[in-house]
């Protein structure tokens, strides 16, 4: 979802490099280990983070892990920023960055898991290459992933999680966890569920959360 | 579903051993080719038939194919006994025998489709084994199958089609096509799809049919 362009949001992005990521140059090689306190810690990523509500709480309830939120939109990465900043969570970096570029910013084999929520699911066949699940985006999964990592992908939307299926699939990816209805699933993962703020409004709507968790 | 037994499917049953095998050996060798026409068309088999709507209708459009029904009970075994001989379907034979057996009973690499319309769900975890989808059937399924056979899976169970989504990703399938609501989908396998009695009764309910369509 596009949010109406807020000039805090821009303003604040541009007063917290330390924070914030701001359209790093994908040539440039990212010194991690200066932006964590300890980046031998778990890392998990989020693409297209939002507003931020998921991986803030993430954050705040794994402080043995760190974080990457990325967020291209600027206005949400100043979002998510501002509440960083406010619970100071230390274990947490952004990136208002391309998804596209993410193995040209990370290490090879750097994150134990990659989160996807609520992605857009462009549904027109032509747009096909532009979903977070196409084959393209996930050869560079692939390469940030240590071999023990895996990706959690949450969505509400039916036909881009048949899609996604079907990728991963193809792809050659293995299944861990699969939920047609994760809000009504008696599973230990929902049980740990975090939401994001989409997935708060579609779920009280009585819509399906779709999930599944899955390695190369 | 378990029928109420039928007297006279018992004794159909028994008396056209040309149309239909009774419980045959597993260790003897069935000729097939002396009980179709012609066994060089392709292969269509169905594991648990029910009362046969599916395959019957299946026969009558492919004639171009052969059609094996396999079904444990005799009763419903007897139900589409009655439908062949009263329609003269030529190109499907009945079996009243284990699924488990279907190594044995046909030879490698000769059927083109394995059906499993709405299996028996078997919730339970301890019953995990019986699941039509659990790793053990698709071994047996991969020996029959032509090398670009594939096997077409429906359920209405949330919780057996994401079970068999995850055994058949495990196992290494590769999906060809997933529908999580195949009623209402616009693709043209939903335009060729032929319902079972018990498809047509739970589409009717307003339940999603769940669909997937996989190849080793």
């Amino acid at each position: 979802m596009r949010l109406r362009n807020k000039p805090w949001a821009q303003k604040l992005v541009l007063e917290h490099p330390e924070a914030l990521l701001n359209e790093p140059d994908p040539e440039i090689k990212i010194p991690w280990q200066e932006r964590f306190a300890d980046f031998s810690k778990p890392l998990a990523i989020e693409i297209g983070s939002g507003k931020g509500q998921f991986i803030i709480n993430w954050a705040k309830q794994h402080p043995e892990m760190n974080f990457i939120g990325v967020e291209l939109q600027t206005t949400a990465a100043g979002m998510i920023l501002r509440k960083k900043l406010a619970d100071q969570i230390d274990n947490l970096q952004i990136m208002c960055a391309d998804a596209a570029n993410i193995a040209l910013y990370l290490p090879p084999k750097s994150a134990d898991i990659i989160f996807l929520n609520f992605s857009d699911p462009w549904p027109k066949t032509r747009h096909e290459k532009r979903r977070l699940t196409y084959k393209s985006f996930l050869d560079k999964y692939k390469q940030v992933l240590k071999d023990n990592g895996h990706i959690e992908f949450k969505t509400d939307n039916q036909g881009l999680f048949e899609y996604s299926l079907q990728s991963m699939n193809n792809y050659g990816m293995l299944f861990d966890f699969v939920s047609l209805d994760l809000h009504q699933c008696n599973s230990e993962i929902y049980k740990q569920n975090i939401e994001t703020e989409y997935e708060h409004k579609f779920a009280e709507r009585g819509n399906r959360i779709y999930c599944v968790h899955a390695h190369f």
